[in-house]
């Protein structure tokens, strides 16, 4: 009985966690998927489905998460501590990026479903590495404290979302990117 | 009869900009209306309005064009041209800031209800004096070359809008914005 049950979760887990996958393919695909698109990919019956994710937003809410948990867990690796902070912001910056880029239409798709302050809110468990990284910048004197530390958040979050927009739509090279970013950011954090 | 059609056609023309000025209102408001709450608040039947505007996204997109055509407007009357560059990205950001502060919760619906790719396509008759602006001083050698004229154009948007969505967050004031995105926009595109 308890093998049954724990056999039981595991399957369930293991459904969520192929439905997840298979929206996210589709989103990454330039689609937004219906329920029934969602099912059909996933290889399971609706009915499975609405059981795991009672409506659409959930679902793409769900992968958003799941996103953004990757995000964290690649920024966290880096350990962005030990390096100095121009360093750390070109570690940063080229690790997020491949992670963003990928993830570009999954992040149109969850604008138009969730909303932007919703994604914002969602984003803010990847951003405590920037937020971090500023701070440690503006108290080692090395990053400008003329602008606060919530504005210069705010616009490093805009010109990294920015850049996925321009490669989206065809005006910068995704492998330009990283660079452009470097630069940019660079010139916006700094202490002149 | 000639008359009458002249009349009618002013009519028309009125109740037309009744309907924008009452969408735009409740945009304002904070509320995306349903056609049914346009047609209450411009005391006009709903068959009129669907005369008018078969579905909300024409409305919204009518609104966002009528808010980019004032912001057209007061830029094309600064004569940007003939003040010095800096000079005349200090009066372009004073001059944008009130018209998209005012209508940063029109600008959350219409991306909610026409995406932000076509609202970014709407934008460009007021970003054309952004681009000039970054091309003079790009040209006279005040802001930089090593990043592209297009990325600059989009940071400076991106830039720009990001002030509106921390004002809506409660994180910026208001009134701090102007000298804010002045400040980070210097950075952002001048030489070093």
């Amino acid at each position: 009985m308890a093998t049954d049950q724990r056999r039981r979760r595991a399957d369930a887990e293991r459904n969520a966690d192929t439905v997840l996958s298979a929206t996210r393919d589709l989103l990454v695909g330039g689609t937004v998927p219906t329920m029934s698109e969602v099912a059909s990919a996933a290889g399971i019956t609706r009915m499975t489905l609405y059981a795991h994710f009672a409506t659409r937003e959930l679902l793409v809410e769900a992968v958003v998460r799941r996103a953004i948990a990757e995000t964290d867990d690649a920024l966290t690796a880096l350990e962005l501590d030990t390096f100095d902070v121009d360093e750390a912001l070109d570690r940063l910056v080229r690790t997020s990026w491949p992670i963003l880029d990928r993830y570009r239409k999954v992040r149109v798709a969850a604008v138009d479903v969730l909303g932007p302050a919703a994604l914002r809110e969602q984003h803010d468990a990847a951003f405590r590495h920037v937020e971090q990284l500023i701070a440690r910048g503006q108290q080692d004197g090395i990053f400008r404290v003329d602008l606060a530390h919530d504005w210069l958040v705010a616009t490093f979050y805009a010109v990294l979302h920015a850049a996925a927009d321009e490669v989206d739509a065809g005006r910068l090279r995704s492998e330009a990117a990283p660079p452009t970013l470097v630069s940019t950011l660079r010139s916006l954090l700094h202490t002149r």
